[in-house]
């Protein structure tokens, strides 16, 4: 499908060098980032979760920007049609779009380009996802505190789906937001939900904001309901991004992407100056997910210990209950914040070690010399096991990791026997139960763990 | 539950009188009326379809209205708990109750008491639809042509409920608004569906529109995503409604109340002068219920002639058809409507005749001596058809329908043979689908047709 | 100048039937009604302020009403071209148009012939004075009290008038709203300088209440700044309508119509059941205008006596303090109407004595036989000096009036020979001051005091 | 006066980075910088114009950043009591403020640190002029061409400001916006007649754009009308944020400062680049001014050539006309703009030769060495001129400049003996006119012009 589409915002106004840096081939390939997220976006809805496979069919693919009277536009060729309703592009897929252009442009004229912000200090790579935010319009002063983070799996059962929705309307009917990683799934079900329930509580401006980052993007296509659309520059960023946005979390069945994340937030919560934050996270889903939670709570339990048990609730199978407690929790975020002058729209307080905020690079050799050992403190093993769930989830469905295991085979975890068991019952369980990829092919395993 | 509720809007401005007149025991049961609106309006949601049975569990509800300094409050006590949030009524519920006020009070205040609106003509009864929708504020002139009328059961299985919501969701995702008779099932799938494709399409203000009537609303309670409810005086002058906002109408699977709306709209469409007005009609429906239509489609036949089955088009499991077939029809009504300066927001060209407008009370004797033969013109016998359904809905679901039934035994039809025959069968196979009523009890007829 | 406008708020939407009242000429004369009203409006800003020359002179005018399939459009012919600026008409006057469209109908239709509405009752007078205000969308509950009646002549000094303009701009940095009876001089200057402040105070909503009635309007075309324009049927009712939504009244210098509000107002607070309600009066002017009002005093005095002068302040030539003291009544307003329950938006506890709401025609007989006199009551005294002084505007600047005098002669005003002397004594230092017209021509006395 | 003021629009939200580099005493004093903006903005009303003297006379006055829960808040200690009205600051002033730290914060912040904009090169100081006008929310794509840039003195007569009004007043009866250099005389007196005429047009978005500089600010603190307010770094570049704007130029009578824009804008429309570019402008004053429009004329004919005559048209006493003629030249704007697509709200197509943009520092050294010789081309001579008169300017009003003036005595201006003759004649006249300073103190001359 062929187009041309104009934004209605404020980013349509760009200066003539942000127009020519977009063309310039020998500008650090921004034209591609650009293209390739675009290319997500608007696969949107099509089934299809692997990044290599995306690019691969779409080659033809192009989108460029056009110099008008009343600012730019973007002409779209050779488009998957699932964006279109008609020939007409989906509003909500056109909004993504110029999100995806406002990001890509701002990150790199003026996040790395800026001497203001070292992204070599654990600061600087705060500051910057805090310009991102920014400049995306999220952080938004005059809303009290309601926004829920859902984490889970793309790949998830109808009955967990509808959990998820259902989920997602208790929260709406409480006036609560939310917040994902924007792809299908459990990432869409809490937004469906939601919807719905603003509608019959007149909430005209709902959030439903969506986090991504270039690499995931095309396996988790943001759903055209997120109308907050922003796109990190690396996942540890996306990660910071989320934590640092919510005022509360919760953690619905998913397979290695949703490991990554539950690591990546108990790593957080069990450093020691997060001691007494308060920071509301629930597991949920619904009955025949019981099983799935018990597998995860011991894999936690025998991997980071009793403590790391104690930064979370495990509820089953009662949407209800599950919003009334974010909504508990989010009273005490707000109390906390307001004594303590935090922020209400970004938590300044929450201390990331610089373990979870430096990018993970999932090469072969990376993946083998993870220190997968208790000798070391809970947090750090967690950002450890956060780094291997990250590689097979790279392995899984992004293009660069795709194509490495093509080249080199399985990635090799390797680590203490125990947790190496743990870690290898775990996966062996997201594959069984199909939640490592979209049903269709059968699944071919990314990584080998080394027992 | 008790609470106090505040509206938005403009009615909250209410005179010394109007408050008054709602407490005057003497004025002709104004309170008695506005009381059993507000209980169906705040029943929402509890899967109960029976005008008496809602009546007599909750008889020790009270509404009153408080005059405060910012105008006026309701007081509510004693009401169903599923009107309710953690104690918190939903919005799109409180808007109901209001609107329930403001209509109870206009017609009596303004229609029935204005001297320059005669109830006794069909002008008068046209102008009297017109008032009270332009108070309402539904006529909208700034709005092209969109509004799509979906008609069809309150009690409908879960494949046909999830049906109704595709074909909402299409229609939404082109722009389309819905307006049905605002209970569950066929009435509240399209709002959900289109609700979820305007937050796609970005339309921040999807119209949801809902009218009832007195008699009615207790046995289907607006669900909250109706976002203008309108409370029509009676049965006839709620079709006229339909008929005078719709730009074109669905009809998804329904029982007699379904029935009555088709015999209605095919008696109003064969009138000689409407001829050549455009007024798009799709029967539709999942695969399973091509039987349905079939059935409906040859009593029609047998019935009103072929000349009525030209007035709609049958379309089977196919959404995306019926909301592209809804969409070029409504570009040639509002072809139509701007060639002839006709308003876009009331179908003022719309020849109604008499017979549908005049109230037709259900009593026995009423119903015993319909004019059911073919020795008449097809829009007058699809008058007497209309009100014979229109019996039978009375005495299925509400109040004054089932007391007669409890105290008189069933409603007898009587007319030709064949005719006969053919409703026998279609209301037979109603019962057998479970179309009559909500599940729970086993259906018991209202009515027995004499052949 | 002929154009085509159309309206862009709800009145658009007019019935059929309410488009053929207008064109009815057996009709009592609404036609009529509503070309004048609007020829008045599109006068605006001409220098003339005689109702009768108007109308001799605009000839040619007309007006009607086409339907178009988005509602209603005006069609205007031979337009004063005051009202365009390069052929297109100011969108302020576009609206006024539109206004006095609403009031002229719905006065006709939802008031004088809805049964509910007893004029001859002091109750029904107040209930429909309600009832044109809510129609017009005046009554705002959600506004805290802020609004300021500022009355005073169309014909004053420049140094007069740039004094209202300086106390307007000082209500407007306090927030407060202006509604005058909508025409030039001490009735435009208030809204200019508000208009200012508001803009420094970044209040887009500022509210610019004009009252006016048909037989006024031409002489006192409503500036464009008005942003809500009321025509209320006649001079009572405008003058109720003043008292029941004003929160605080300043009277400025002027004319007849100037001493006619003032006896009205007192003639009101007067009544001993208003004895405690709190209604901030405040009479202003620069410091040229202090013997004026040492003249207004002493007449009051002298007519009304020392408990009438303790219903108002008079400040000199302190813009500053007379928008504080605006300020601080309007809170004392505030706190009654909370304590009590009465609404914000209209002044229902404000006992109007039946006196001040008949009607009264200044026919030649009418304005001889006034009790003039003070064997009677102060405010039924105020009451018929009020006639008197609404018969020398109508004198002066209404049509009727005006070709009565023409046909008749002068007004003959009888009474105690004190009262007489004050009177003439007051009315003639209007003459020499030319408070009586728009200066060009030489003032002829409309009336004759007869002592 | 001491005060706690938040803001309300998007700038609320500071990094913790950027709040403490306000605060950082070794920071290239940039919050001495903001302090004085600050103060400079406060100080609006005052009827001082003497940068100097401002800052002696609050030498207490101080301002602070608060990080609260709904983002900062300032806190402001010994401000001028003309910012407040019964002690609460005017909301216009309070925007105004937060505008001088957004843009304060964002110069330093993301111009001045960001590798990408290179200010030594011609494109770089345009790129830097379009990120502060975007950033601060200038650039809006939606509007069509409309903007009216005025230029005139601060210090002028009453007469003078009354026209001013009108003009505007005229103006915006055809929906034109104002944008001006934001302080008082004919800087307000357009935006002013243009409040009220877009009250009367129901434009409720009206714009009022003042564009200022640090050094400039004190002298013509911005009004409160004002309602976008964008602090450029330098002089130079306010002057092309001017003409990179404007769709067209009004110039009313002014002194140095409007010589100085007279200049900068014929400089540029010299340019051979810009011979086709439509470009309106108009010399405008009451009757009064024409001989002093005479003399601005000869000036120009003598030192730039007949050329530069033909760039302007002088209109003199009449506000419709000049209204007209500035929408005509509008019209063209925007044909020219829309067929070259070049933006509506940025004139990327103006060539603005480096001489222009190049701050200029009035030091003594560098006014006496100004090249004001007829030896170069006209553009050339009249960059020069434009700098010598910008140094007058500063010996006028800035505190920097009033400094210099004491310290070594007046600036030399030296030249061509005819350049000379017309320049000291023209700076007389200025002087014996009082447009070169407030009326107050007599002028001392902070020049001498060398024969």
């Amino acid at each position: 499908m062929d187009t041309e589409i104009a934004p209605e915002g404020r980013l349509e106004v760009l200066s003539k060098a942000e127009v020519a840096r977009l063309w310039d081939t020998s500008h650090s390939g921004l034209y591609q980032l650009f293209r390739n997220c675009a290319l997500a976006v608007l696969n949107c809805g099509s089934g299809l979760d692997d990044g290599k496979e995306l690019l691969e069919r779409y080659k033809s693919f192009e989108i460029s920007i056009i110099q008008r009277e009343r600012g730019i536009k973007l002409f779209v060729k050779g488009a998957p049609a699932s964006a279109f309703v008609d020939g007409v592009m989906i509003k909500g897929i056109q909004e993504h779009l110029f999100a995806v252009l406002r990001d890509i442009l701002f990150i790199d004229g003026e996040v790395l380009k800026n001497s203001q912000i070292d992204l070599n200090t654990t600061e600087g790579i705060t500051d910057a996802v805090f310009h991102i935010l920014r400049n995306a319009n999220i952080l938004q002063p005059q809303i009290s505190p309601n926004l829920v983070v859902c984490w889970g799996g793309h790949s998830i059962s109808g009955v967990e789906y509808d959990y998820t929705k259902e989920v997602g309307y208790q929260l709406g009917l409480r006036g609560l937001d939310i917040c994902t990683g924007c792809g299908p799934g459990a990432m869409k079900g809490p937004m469906k939900g939601a919807t719905i329930a603003h509608a019959k509580q007149r909430i005209p401006r709902g959030r439903y904001l969506g986090l991504s980052e270039p690499g995931i993007i095309a396996a988790e296509a943001p759903n055209p309901i997120v109308n907050d659309l922003v796109i990190l520059p690396d996942i540890e960023k996306r990660l910071e991004a989320f934590v640092r946005v919510a005022h509360s979390i919760i953690v619905f069945p998913g397979g290695a992407g949703t490991a990554e994340e539950i690591l990546y937030l108990l790593g957080i919560l069990l450093h020691p100056e997060n001691e007494n934050l308060p920071f509301p996270v629930v597991f949920t889903g619904p009955a025949s997910a019981a099983a799935y939670f018990e597998q995860i709570d011991q894999f936690i339990a025998a991997t980071l210990g009793e403590k790391a048990r104690s930064k979370y609730q495990i509820i089953i199978d009662d949407p209800v209950k599950v919003a009334k407690v974010m909504q508990e929790g989010i009273k005490e975020v707000r109390a906390y914040r307001k004594s303590h002058g935090d922020a209400y729209y970004f938590n300044w307080m929450l201390k990331i070690d610089e373990e979870f905020q430096r990018p993970f690079l999932p090469t072969h050799e990376n993946m083998r010399s993870l220190a997968l050992h208790k000798n070391q403190e809970a947090h750090l093993l967690a950002a450890n096991l956060r780094r291997a769930f990250s590689g097979v989830v790279a392995g899984n469905v992004k293009d660069q990791g795709i194509r490495a295991i093509e080249k080199h085979g399985h990635f090799e975890i390797v680590g203490d026997a125990e947790i190496m068991h743990s870690m290898d019952a775990l996966l062996h369980s997201f594959v069984t139960q199909s939640r490592m990829k979209l049903p269709g092919k059968a699944y071919v395993p990314c990584y080998k763990v080394i027992k």
